[in-house]
């Protein structure tokens, strides 16, 4: 049997976006699934779905930010019976069409938690200690020439509102303790097993608090939650850690306030419409910036890989899904 | 009485270096001390002391990198019985001179090891996770245009050696339990509490560990003592964070090294020759470069500040100093 005839017959697996990992997934595992790569494509993807991914019953997706599950993409893949996505977020999938459509879907878990709660550390460091802003300063040279670069502010025994306090902000609140700060949070339900204080709505969490950490997920519930009365609430010292979606921060009115000093600063690992991102933020200094990698270090790619190919193997051999998400 | 009379009659405090919170003790303290000021002058240092600092009693200075207290400057202070440094580390005094002339000796104590500690984990998770090089991605265009910056690697539960386990080594690896890391470390003496694996030479820590984190003091024994050897045993991937003192490497192997990729980064601090830093630091996207600024924040300036103060009142009043340098 020839090689082609040979692939015809593996299970096939739609990719969109890609993931990040898809290299590493395709060198790897190319001889057991059919993976159907539209952006190699010169087809608009409708059509390219509509012409090759009309039988196809899995799709893997990258996460949310620039790739959307779409209607108009669900209605091309008439087989589809499950949705693998490389993130924790399911924002970006449409989930109300895909239960209305039986599709199952199987998500990132838990492996991604300690990365994204070690990222989000290290941008509050970076934004209270200038980490990222002294690095600029040296390598221009201006540390002989202008002497000492301003102090920061010391995150030691300072008060940290955790946003979300699932398992990535669980993570997070545990790094914080190491650093004796006092940390509170809010969520949908009052956790009955964390040590920490909670707060029923976020506007008082801001008010109580030298930095908020934002590790809930996007929902209808926390669409621009972080707004301008949350910022204000935060105070001028305040700092913002973004590692959850764009959209949970009013994006237009965070940058209106870190213009003007009415937060102090931000570490921003995800934006509302990227990868494009508002250029006003590339001249600040007080801002800390990102490409949307809290969850992706080497040894997490790993995991993850293993992960989505032990979902993929477990729907093409109709056993339960290892990580399905369920609402 | 004349103001400049009045002025005549406060305790003289030499200044040197001068430290980066003197503005603000000149702001608040002209009242108490005159405060000599040789950088103000046109004369050469020794000429402005031998002019004007006679009968000085004591000297503040900055930390070292910079400023040296050398034998040709104490020559010119016959009257000095007090120093009084901005700093934890000592290695600029020129201890066995003070101890013959038999003048006193204030640090900063521990008022910046939770400082220190913040830093030396903010830069450990910046050369792991790319923060800063991630920031210079995102500022410069290439998320947009280049796609996904290549994962970082993971901090949680990595093997994390500790070189000079005192008071700032002792903090850092505090949080770094927060992070689920596995903790040695390698000082003079094993440490009876501490409840983390010793190694009693450098070379054997690095050997069994992912990361080195020098938190020691710059003494003849820690001169050059992280070396080729210790470098190769800690591998391609090692890093290397220095928040103790530049000549505590061997500057000019490390970036040997770190070009040729047998170490995987570098978060530093400290520099030999600061603020003169090698060139070719500039271009590696594998460090991170920090103005010396490891110890200090605002809230930090602030009290150390207080015991800069309460030490020359202490002095002056012939009373006990309140954070005595003893070897």
């Amino acid at each position: 049997m020839a090689a082609e005839d040979q692939a015809k017959e593996l299970p096939q697996v739609l990719v969109l976006g890609p993931p990040s990992i898809f290299p590493y997934l395709e060198s790897q595992f190319s001889n057991r699934f059919l993976f159907l790569k539209p952006w190699l494509s010169k087809l608009p993807l409708t059509q390219f779905l509509t012409s090759f991914a009309q039988s196809a019953p899995a799709l893997l997706i990258r996460g949310g930010g620039s790739t959307q599950l779409t209607s108009a993409i669900l209605d091309c893949l008439p087989s589809l019976k499950l949705v693998v996505t490389s993130s924790v977020g399911v924002d970006h999938l449409n989930l109300p069409e895909l239960r209305r459509r039986g599709v199952a879907i199987a998500y990132a878990g838990n492996v991604l938690a300690e990365d994204a709660a070690d990222m989000a550390v290290g941008l509050l460091i970076d934004v209270l200690r200038k980490v990222s802003a002294g690095d600029r300063f040296v390598r221009q040279g201006l540390w002989s020439r202008k002497g000492d670069l301003p102090p920061g502010l010391k995150l030691s025994g300072k008060r940290i509102g955790i946003v979300g306090l699932g398992k990535i902000g669980s993570e997070v609140a545990k790094r914080l303790e190491g650093f004796g700060c006092k940390v509170s949070y809010n969520s949908r339900t009052k956790k009955s097993i964390a040590p920490y204080s909670y707060y029923s709505n976020v506007y008082e969490l801001a008010a109580n608090c030298e930095a908020l950490i934002i590790c809930c997920a996007l929902t209808e519930e926390t669409y621009h939650l972080i707004n301008k009365e949350v910022m204000l609430a935060l105070g001028k010292d305040g700092v913002i850690v973004n590692i959850g979606r764009g959209a949970i921060i009013d994006e237009k009115e965070m940058i209106r306030c870190l213009i003007q000093g009415e937060i102090g600063g931000a570490g921003l690992d995800v934006f509302e419409n990227e990868p494009k991102i508002p250029k006003e933020l590339f001249n600040l200094d007080n801002v800390v910036l990102s490409p949307h990698v809290a969850v992706m270090t080497y040894e997490s790619s790993m995991e993850l890989s293993k992960l989505v190919v032990d979902n993929l193997e477990a729907f093409f051999s109709n056993k339960s899904l290892v990580s399905p998400f369920v609402d």
